[in-house]
């Protein structure tokens, strides 16, 4: 429980810093302070998963010790060239560790489960891509096109890195999740987040 | 008033940023979780600022726009090669910031003045990084000889980067801060938090 708690409060952690540095290359005052806002939120959410685990007598913190460095790499090797393409690398990378998280989090008892999952589902990223790069990408076919690629570069580069997670970390798993189904639920998310923008997947 | 209210506003955008990507290489959790607040403590400042300057009939938000990406290359020119350099280097350009924010404010009629200068103070940076750097410092004469060195640079590099700033947007000046004035200021501050540090300025 530890782990699976420690993994998800560093995740948190994570998304303050991405949506921070997707923030200050917005094109525009309003997007620059909607995504530092979802940054604080993330914070919120750190401290909320804190809580939760503490009240359940587990040290988050002291389980997200050892993730440290284990989901860093993607920021190295994708570098978008433009903000549709930064948007689209932060809205599909963090979904799926959404829907990473989640899947962890299904294993752990009720009711901190329940708890956690609302701490998650909490997080807006989603609606602000959308709200920002929908009504282009419909507009656009060739805009399209080019971040149906790059999306489904980050999908790949993205599930072989949680993969690369779970072999260094196996006790993430049990509770009824194995990483063969973690597989499947990682790729359909992406499909269906990639449909949501309207590109093909 | 509204271009100095939206140099505020914006410098407390850059400092969520900045902390939230310091926290993200910080060693372990704990720095880490500490930086992530700051940051979102930033955005409670940059919402503060918002908020007074709207009492006083100014848009802080559309004052602030044209300052996106004019304090962009610091970031590019200098890179830390540890945790201490990336502190100090935030430490010291920030410390520089605070003081160039305090200057401009300080040319702003009462009551906005003292309101907005004690958001500006609430900046807790300082303590952070003494707390995470007196001691090594004070026991490695190497250490401190390298940070001083590096401090200098950087110190140099900003006070480069907001004199330019100064140039491009001089409305910024005015209410008995001129440019000879304010690099004074700057330069004298930056000297003292070096030796706060116990470094050589």
């Amino acid at each position: 429980m530890q782990s699976v708690l420690g993994m998800v409060a560093f995740v948190c952690t994570i998304a303050c810093t991405r949506y921070a540095k997707d923030a200050d290359k917005a094109p525009s005052m309003e997007p620059r302070v909607e995504l530092l806002r979802m940054s604080a939120e993330r914070v919120a959410a750190f401290d909320a998963v804190s809580a939760l685990g503490a009240d359940a007598g587990v040290d988050a913190c002291v389980g997200a010790e050892r993730f440290i460095g284990s989901l860093g790499d993607l920021d190295e090797r994708l570098r978008p060239s433009d903000w549709a393409e930064r948007l689209i690398k932060t809205y599909l990378a963090f979904g799926l560790l959404l829907d990473f998280s989640k899947a962890l989090v299904g294993g752990l008892d009720e009711p901190l489960r329940t708890a956690v999952l609302d701490v998650l589902e909490a997080d807006r990223f989603d609606a602000v891509t959308a709200a920002e790069l929908l009504d282009d990408i419909a507009a656009d076919p060739q805009l399209a096109a080019r971040l149906g690629l790059w999306g489904r570069r980050v999908v790949g580069e993205e599930i072989g890195t949680l993969q690369r997670v779970l072999s260094v970390y196996p006790e993430l798993l049990g509770g009824g999740v194995d990483a063969a189904g973690l597989h499947e639920v990682l790729s359909q998310g992406a499909t269906v987040r990639m449909r949501d923008l309207g590109l093909r997947a």
